[in-house]
């Protein structure tokens, strides 16, 4: 998508080296940045330089070809593709790609297995790419169906930042929102705030904002007024794992939007590539949720009026503070998830018939 | 309740001026300010140096003393407290109080005026804290008999700050923790942070930590996982205005926390004293929700590393950004009001029998 009329992609390989949009730095900054090592990788996961499950999968397999043009020693790369898969907890992509990387790898000549891994990093990087095309043209056909029935502006609320930002290009919760864009259906984005890191407002509005689609940034206290004024048509968010009974592992606070959406007889969908359905974990409280530093929600980031990067503290200095990452929202609370295959129920019998 | 282990209300008259603690400055400094003027009390009210339903309402009572110390003109005396009323739209001690003031004023002879606003002012502010007394005492039972139960810290989230900061003293949703407290209750609570304007943050943590009271800031998004997990015992919140019928309204947000407390069996109680009732408005729908200017949004303030208090941006400068400042949450989802006479349900019914 674009940033200043200019069209990227969230991670690339040239030069010798990755290059990412430094993700910590929006939307006061558009900073390029090379990544060089494993290490490089593994700490701009952790930071969230990168973030979003669909790019760190990315991200991680590009990891994996960084180890091996460092130290082509087996032992080496298998500790490094170990220390990928731990850099961040919950999203279920960093574990698939760093497994189909080694899969791939495996039995591949000394000789051939940079070039191998560089191959399977970017296969994988065009495959979200298109899955991601794909939710969208699968997720236009709700927008299309609203926008029939109620002949005006839809209105669609999302949380966090499931955006292009968030994958290799499209999005998963954006990508039916740009594909509607570019339909010409007449769209308004309400984008939650989403405390404590505002992915919502720095990512989501700003690649909203260069893609010219309007959009509204809220508290994320506000989602459940807007809807009881019927100011919402329908909610679309992303996920970091998926359940195979439908449970939804997404940014915190989504739970409490699908709670609402509920409430108000509001579709509530969730935007996903197939990499991020976790087959394995039978019920949404054994995902691990993240505890992330909290001074994520005592000191805030941003411009002074000298347009200078400023960080504040705005929490009393003796105060006690929790900072966790994700919620799950059950999967009864998912109208459908929209995938790159089609649109299904949250459920185990629908997730199996598609994918399976 | 105290500061730095001095007792203070939370507004008083002295050497013949007003004086306040400017909320907008905490939690980082504490300043006390005079009032001197009408003008003054409508502009603290406007720009938040006094919040909270109840400070609201004592707060108005003495803006109508001030407008005859300053002019004992009738007209000038009525435009005035039309714009005290005016002054914020959905809290409804506002006009209570203000019309209680006239009430009492009508007909008192001129040289008696100023001595009798003054007066029932105090009155006023007077009954506040025995009312929010009695709804710690009445409040207390409910974490009792949790306690008994459960022979464990009682975990109570609460959102935005209906503190002593609040009211004049005590509090409406923390009297019955104070009240625990003194018990020797363990308790511990979880604070909604409260965006936009961070009131949970600034001023219920604040004034928890210096009545040592443990509590743990937490992002508005959190409290959902959190009630799933089983880490949370009760929620107990204010309101700016509750209806007859028992709907609620009350900081936004607070609609989607009683949402979570419903679908995790968490009992969800509202506390009160009665002059925060609307006994006329039929429907919460009918209820004037205040926006406010974006920029509480889009910029914040804090200290910076030299402990200079600085405001910074945070969003993206071409974003749009809409501020709702309060929500409505439907009688159902509430388990209980606490009020100054005792816990009823939120209903028409209940409520009549209880006050009229």
């Amino acid at each position: 998508m674009k940033i200043e009329n200019k069209e990227y992609r969230t991670i690339w390989y040239d030069d010798n080296v990755v290059k990412i949009i430094d993700q910590t730095k929006l939307p006061h900054q558009f900073i390029i940045k090379d990544l060089k090592t494993v290490k490089d990788i593994i700490n701009a996961i952790k930071i969230m330089e990168v973030r979003g499950a669909p790019l760190i999968g990315g991200a991680a397999a590009y990891g994996v070809a960084l180890a091996i043009k460092e130290n082509n020693d087996p032992d080496f790369i298998k500790k490094s593709s170990e220390d990928l898969i731990q850099s961040r907890p919950t999203a279920i992509n960093l574990k698939w790609a760093v497994d189909r990387m080694m899969k791939k790898l495996l039995g591949v000549n000394i000789d051939k297995i940079l070039e191998t891994a560089l191959n399977e990093a970017k296969e994988i990087c065009n495959e979200d790419e298109k899955f991601c095309k794909n939710i969208g043209l699968n997720g236009l056909k709700i927008i299309e169906e609203i926008y029939d029935k109620k002949k005006d502006t839809v209105n669609i609320l999302t949380h966090c930042n499931a955006g292009w930002l968030a994958t290799i290009n499209w999005g998963t919760a954006t990508s039916p929102i740009y594909h509607a864009h570019k339909k010409g259906i007449p769209i308004h984005i309400w984008v939650d705030e989403t405390r404590p890191r505002n992915q919502g407002a720095n990512l989501t509005s700003y690649e909203l904002n260069e893609e010219k689609i309007p959009n509204t940034i809220i508290a994320d206290n506000t989602g459940g007024i807007l809807m009881q004024r019927g100011e919402v048509d329908m909610c679309i968010v992303g996920t970091d794992r998926t359940l195979s009974n439908g449970d939804v592992c997404n940014k915190i606070g989504t739970y409490l939007k699908a709670l609402a959406a509920h409430d108000n007889n509001v579709p509530f969908y969730v935007a996903l590539p197939s990499s991020t359905i976790d087959w394995k974990t039978k019920e949404g409280k054994d995902i691990p949720i993240e505890e992330r530093n909290s001074k994520e929600l005592s000191h805030i980031e941003g411009i002074d009026e000298d347009n200078k990067p400023k960080k504040i503290l705005i929490y009393p200095k003796k105060s006690k503070v929790l900072n966790l990452a994700f919620d799950v929202t059950p999967a009864k609370y998912v109208t459908g998830l929209i995938t790159e295959k089609g649109i299904c129920e949250a459920s185990s019998n629908a997730l199996n018939k598609m994918f399976k």
